[in-house]
């Protein structure tokens, strides 16, 4: 398990032999594959793998694996990342005034569920930040109002370079990013409230409950400039009744949110979700 | 389970002593309640109850417990129904060209898990003729273009009288239906394959392969005027992933289809469905 | 919400004009409902039903209605509880190295999904002092052997009582309580690692790895004499594949664990489990 | 999707290069992957894989492939099946006094959801005939008596041979199979109805409702020599209550039973199901 590993996450036009060539990289170079999947997307006429490998034993020296796979990817205009299982990536946690999925990351970072750093909370209100103070964790409150959101967005921006953050988690973030800071930092996963796309936008457990619907759900996915439109992550789902008010959907739908948000994070820490067009593909 | 019973269903404005009242009402006549369940929506100050006593040893002939009980009701404003559970329900079952709801349910009345007959299957298509002789059910096949559709809607309704039926099943019916035709003949439950409110319409599995959701659904809900946006009774869903394409999420989404259309037209058959608002509470 | 209830939690042989009694006890004081169910085990013979009422505007003192019901359930050979929802149990959270149950019980009883307190954590480890610090709970580190048992038992019910627990909640408190404890403080929910009867014992998820399972679980249950034995008040699964090994299954099973427990003991709390024989109606 | 393929199920000792040398094999020879997966256990030292290729194009022939690909596994000290995708398998039902599986079984064969051909009903009952004549399938009725089963097994065994069967398929057939007939026709499929592994052997429903679980199961499984302790391929569950007497657990399982037993046999048939030890790797 704490061996570090290399993987590369690829999707190239499909054609023949692409299974055998990536293989061969690894293999010719003394590599020891310990998780390959791969996803043929017929339609689109994609083709998309995950390859993992011990690094332990490996030939190449780490960082001239990439110029090295580069040379095999350009022929086959090939799309590709690669990463090293003991660089640990540097999350910030966005808040606005609910902590359950605060605290719900925070506790699998601690036990180690996430391989991740929290160096970094930001909210728009200042309540949370007695959390981040019992686990040592910056708090950053940076109110929004229309007329201030272009200063706060830039002020967001440096704390994320100043902390060196690599992934933004938006954990019941209450607020729009602006289209010109998601083109700036594009790395979000955001939890939304509902089993998408149902229920976009604002309150989705009153709506779910006016509807009169049996199941609620919660969905993480990818932020885009299109709210509550991007690339979806992970999706799950609870029954409720007519004996549910709006406050049970709400406390129903946190444990929802908890998890699916967890997951989600942790397979993209993980390097096991791949987008392409509007949909991932996730190798888990 | 084979001794006759009564049920009723009653919504009324919300006030003290309503259990106490119903209740009496049964336990002064010497009925043995058999099932009692009740619902208090506190926002729309209402009040729902089921209640289903054995007739045996009740009191009162049937023909006399209406207009009794009419008198309780009329002073609290209630709307009530009344049902014997030996008076066996008809249906006709609707359907296009896709085969596995009418076989499920021709399965489940033959078996006996729905207490109804199926003396009528009216079709767009002629493909399904073939099931119904099977069974030795009738079979109408009424073509359908937006030209003839009110004089083709005349002749269902026709067929419905002559065949005296209670309920209308659309069991993968891909038509819509009039407002006339519901005006007229309004104890109808459709099944939409997805789960509503997200993708109404046409062609959801499409449009969820096409969004990339990790989840599919399926809805069993009264018709209403307004397309897809009926009381809903069932719901129910299946995890799906980017290796089912458009015609994985098809199959999968029958054996949705299948058991929440089921499961809708069981509860309605054992009156456990009351309608209020656009939303059902659920006796179950 | 929090206009203070009285709840009664009845079970008695069945006969007719149970609801009625019971309604017209609250009715003809003045009560009003806003929940009550009921069931029926036909093959027991037994009815069981819970009554939830306002006290506002009930013309019973508190202290005189439990006697005053009792003289209704004497002839009836009924057994009853009374609780009044403005007496906020007491909890003693037992735990051992494992910290996810802990943690969400306390971020639940803080966040208000759980109504009580939770003075006290014992454990056999002294692994979570440092959690049971930063919030302010009395830990006692309480060691067992073979051989202590006895005397160890003893502190501990010295310590339900110095702190007056009503409920005892085994949180991951990997010791058999012996049937002397039990009978002497009979109010404890377990979180069993399994979906029971499946894996009873220990190493659930080893054995569930081994036994090659697609579906794990957890459950939970009241604890009695007979280990993993005791009534379930609810159960919950996740899906699992080849992938999945015995240190996924963990992970996975954490998150059915947390939320498994925290709704049976919220139902508990809310009165609304009612234990005949070894079964359990939820009356949810 | 109607293109015949080639695929290979393939399991040997783990080492470097595995899924080069398979992926080369298939390119070298002109073959187009369009599905491939593998998946390493770790504690067993073992590789499992599944790959499949189209066969236009590809430069071997048919009745070459199995030794060419012979002489790269042998050194491997691999396990392999080849399967070509236009060779349909046989399937023999296997059913007792229940329909609800065979029926489904039945459709899902017609509507090809199933790629196989069932020219074979066997019972020890004679109440499912009509359901045979109706299909058009050959119908034996074999009633079983302890004394009489090694001759009426042996009767079995020479209509699987005149049939020329691939699969038996046991769908709600209640009747221990002998050793002695398993040795000599191993490929068994049962749909047993309960959550293995609770409650194996007789009566699963009655027992789960004695237990008075939450959460009843269904599990489709390789027969083995072990009742109830083959290598499972599918489960499914669904939620029950108090509410639910023998009977509902009895009609909720069916719907459990039919699609875990269809899900399985599907799997099966789709060569996306590997042994190993006691337990299946699933390349769904």
């Amino acid at each position: 398990m704490s061996r570090p590993t290399a993987t590369l996450l690829i999707s190239c036009p499909d054609q023949k032999g692409l299974v055998a060539k990536f293989a061969n990289f690894i293999y010719s170079n003394g590599g020891n594959i310990i998780h390959a999947d791969q996803h043929t997307d017929f339609s689109a006429g994609l083709f998309l793998t995950r390859i993992e490998w011990e690094l332990e034993g490996f030939n190449l020296p780490r960082d001239i694996i990439g110029a090295a796979f580069g040379s095999i990817a350009q022929p086959l205009n090939a799309c590709w990342q690669l990463h090293f299982s003991d660089q640990i990536p540097r999350i910030a946690v966005w808040v606005s005034r609910q902590d359950h999925c605060l605290f719900d990351l925070i506790w699998r970072q601690r036990s180690q569920e996430i391989a991740a750093e929290i160096p970094l909370i930001i909210s728009n209100h200042p309540h949370l930040q007695e959390i981040a103070e019992q686990f040592g964790i910056a708090y950053h409150h940076i109110p929004i109002t229309p007329d201030t959101k272009p200063e706060q967005e830039a002020k967001q921006l440096e704390l994320l370079q100043k902390y060196q953050i690599d992934l933004v988690v938006l954990a019941k973030y209450m607020q729009v990013l602006s289209s010109d800071f998601i083109a700036q930092f594009p790395h979000i996963i955001n939890i939304h409230h509902s089993f998408l796309p149902a229920f976009p936008g604002a309150n989705p457990y009153h709506r779910a409950a006016d509807r009169g619907v049996k199941i609620i759900g919660a969905t993480a996915h990818y932020v885009t400039q299109d709210l509550d439109e991007g690339p979806i992550i992970e999706q799950d789902v609870v029954r409720v009744s007519h004996r549910d008010q709006v406050e049970d959907l709400i406390r129903k739908g946190k444990d929802l949110e908890r998890v699916v948000l967890a997951r989600a994070v942790r397979l993209h820490l993980q390097n096991r979700v791949l987008v392409y067009g509007n949909r991932t593909v996730v190798f888990a």
